[in-house]
């Protein structure tokens, strides 16, 4: 993990170095993201991908507000999945022309809420479908929708598939055109696709293939609609490296690929815009988790460096969430960073529970109970996606940095 | 799962209806947990079991602020893993006297805070051993210690090992008697020890044996105690039935068992109470989760129900959280309780990821939107071991009922 730069042996996120950020935090556990970072990926992203290509924010991924508020006005979109998701969307200062609606399993409440605000919904269901139509008949608006399709592929090499067989995202495939014509009988104001294969991808060629799958999937779907097609959101997939082995995604192969996609949909889908929808991506290795170690204790030969946070705060480092076999986030002693490695040891958490692990038998610099904790990677997926309340220790600070 | 009764097909909770408790919960996703069942429990243990075993609650297993005050008055003791949930233990009308304290890494807040109060402490590290030492120095008041034991064996067939092997958790039984030597130095009040072996047990004689062993291992190191054992916590295990084919823990033996240790104890560790640290199995058959069916959705062949919450508020029953392998959590339609199951279903929650399961492919009433999923077994690790926060769906309301 390069990213960060170290001063005089300490980590430093946002110009400021761990020690500085945990007084300004009030102490530790925190999480810190970095505007510099944030700044730089949507630099190399409008750099490398072709300009037309409009790129969203999935809200999911890190909800911060004033992370969120940050890339609001930086990207063309915000991806939001739920009414606590939209709210924070609007309170960021995003136009509700420029936020869609996903979520397989909308309320009527949260429907409503996006009628109002005239964000883009997109449809999962026929049920959708019915209640939007309700709603339009008792406010008088149109909702403006377009159709969640469930792929008939699956985005291979993905860390969690999200289309491609039995899926409760969507629509199937094979179901859209009679979706699409109820839509039209409904007077809903059809608008386009959402196809989103898969998430956490770190090869380029399978991203391509699924783009282009996704695109010719659109294509064909869009004979059966009433409008034509104004945004085609081609998901995300877009993955980091978090593991030993891990390589980074090659972007210049998925932007010639979008070239060739814009270029024939000038003739193919004239007028569509295509979007990804991109979280992790955008954020996560923005963002460091920062614990202390509180106790340094060996037992039957192993070290173990118990901290004041673990997965109370940061579920996917403890690897409990969706991971099959346990790996290891990077983690690092931050306040000694120019240290060598010499220590073979346990990094915990403050829970009664063996699951509360942050690196199992990494090497380390040697720590003491006061030292620093880092754990790269977690812009994506940390307090939010972590059982804060367990055990009753307090929450994380956050914080938008430098 | 036939702890609750059926009314007119629903189940019933603390004597109301779901549909009741929906209406009093202002909706739904919650969760109930029925006064009457931790009674039951209670009255159970307190029957089968020797009448001088003390009974403790352990708070990690459901903190819900009324379900604490309601056990506080019925158990001997409230074991607490951090401040927060010393500041609830207090609050529940706990005494001091009855509460202890045990977590790998308590804090030196937490450590000041346990002293302040006059709650039993259980020492995991030469650390805590030194830190409160000095609290003690400052403050002239000497902390109540017992040793956390990480003993030399296992608790088989267990669903979480807590001891044995390297672990973060207490002293290594080897350990203990340099440590007793320096808590004697240091003028701490030593009361006794802890050793919990592993949680999640089906098994008497696992159980039994673990018992047997925490209590030979206990005399063996009073030997180097420089005062007599008052309290030996012999920690929980007991386990609860999930998932079919789990048999229900046979009380039986473990009370005959226990009836002999009482016995040897009165000679072999004069004037020492023997207690039991139980969380789960006081807790976890007395709750509900309970959350609405928003859609229900084919695709390709499988049905899903999209509910209004799902792993956000119970990652246990997402299968995250600790399974290696995914099974189905016992669930039902719990207003229809007497249809019969003709539904081959998936059901989700409302998240945008494949991790939000509650139940896959399981047979149920056949159910639609609108209808109520009830996941049982729910009392214990629910909530406050779930990432509320995640993609911003409202909390679940918690209710203590009957």
């Amino acid at each position: 993990m390069d990213q960060f730069a170290v001063r005089d042996g300490e980590l430093v996120v946002g110009g400021l170095s761990l020690s500085e950020l945990a007084a300004h935090a009030g102490g530790t556990p925190f999480f810190a993201y970095d505007r510099a970072l944030l700044d730089a990926r949507m630099r190399e992203l409008r750099e490398t991908l072709p300009a037309r290509i409009e790129l969203h924010y999935a809200i999911k991924a890190n909800p911060h507000p004033e992370l969120v508020r940050h890339l609001a006005a930086r990207v063309d979109g915000l991806d939001v999945a739920s009414g606590g998701e939209l709210a924070l969307a609007l309170q960021a200062g995003c136009s509700a022309a420029a936020i869609s609606f996903a979520g397989p399993g909308k309320s009527r409440d949260e429907l409503e809420a996006a009628v109002a605000a005239g964000v883009l919904l997109n449809i999962e269901s026929h049920r959708e479908a019915r209640e939007l139509a309700d709603i339009a008949a008792r406010g008088g608006r149109a909702a403006r929708v377009a159709v969640r399709v469930n792929p008939d592929f699956e985005l291979k090499s993905s860390g969690m598939r999200m289309g491609g067989g039995a899926k409760p995202f969507g629509v199937d495939a094979e179901a859209v055109p009679a979706l699409l014509g109820e839509i039209n009988r409904m007077g809903l104001a059809f608008e386009g696709f959402h196809i989103f294969a898969g998430s956490q991808n770190l090869r380029a060629d399978a991203i391509v293939e699924a783009q282009r799958l996704s695109f010719e999937l659109a294509v064909r779907l869009a004979e059966h609609a009433s409008a034509p097609v104004r945004v085609l959101n081609l998901g995300g997939g877009f993955g980091i490296p978090y593991f030993p082995g891990d390589s980074r995604l090659d972007l210049a192969p998925i932007a010639d690929n979008l070239a060739t996609l814009l270029d024939e949909a000038d003739t193919r889908l004239p007028g569509a815009s295509l979007a990804l929808e991109l979280g992790r991506y955008l954020v996560g290795e923005a963002g460091v988790y920062v614990c202390r170690v509180v106790d340094r204790k060996e037992s039957r030969g192993q070290v173990f460096l118990v901290c004041d946070g673990g997965l109370n705060h940061h579920l996917a480092a403890s690897g409990n969430f969706g991971q099959v076999i346990r790996k290891n986030f990077p983690v690092a002693i931050g306040n000694r960073m120019d240290a060598p490695r010499t220590l073979v040891a346990n990094v915990v958490g403050p829970l009664c529970t063996p699951l509360d692990v942050l690196a199992e038998r990494m090497t380390l610099a040697d720590a003491q109970p006061g030292d620093l904790v880092v754990v790269f990677q977690s812009g994506a997926y940390g307090a939010t996606a972590s059982p804060q309340a367990f055990l009753g220790h307090p929450a994380p600070v956050e914080m938008l940095v430098g």
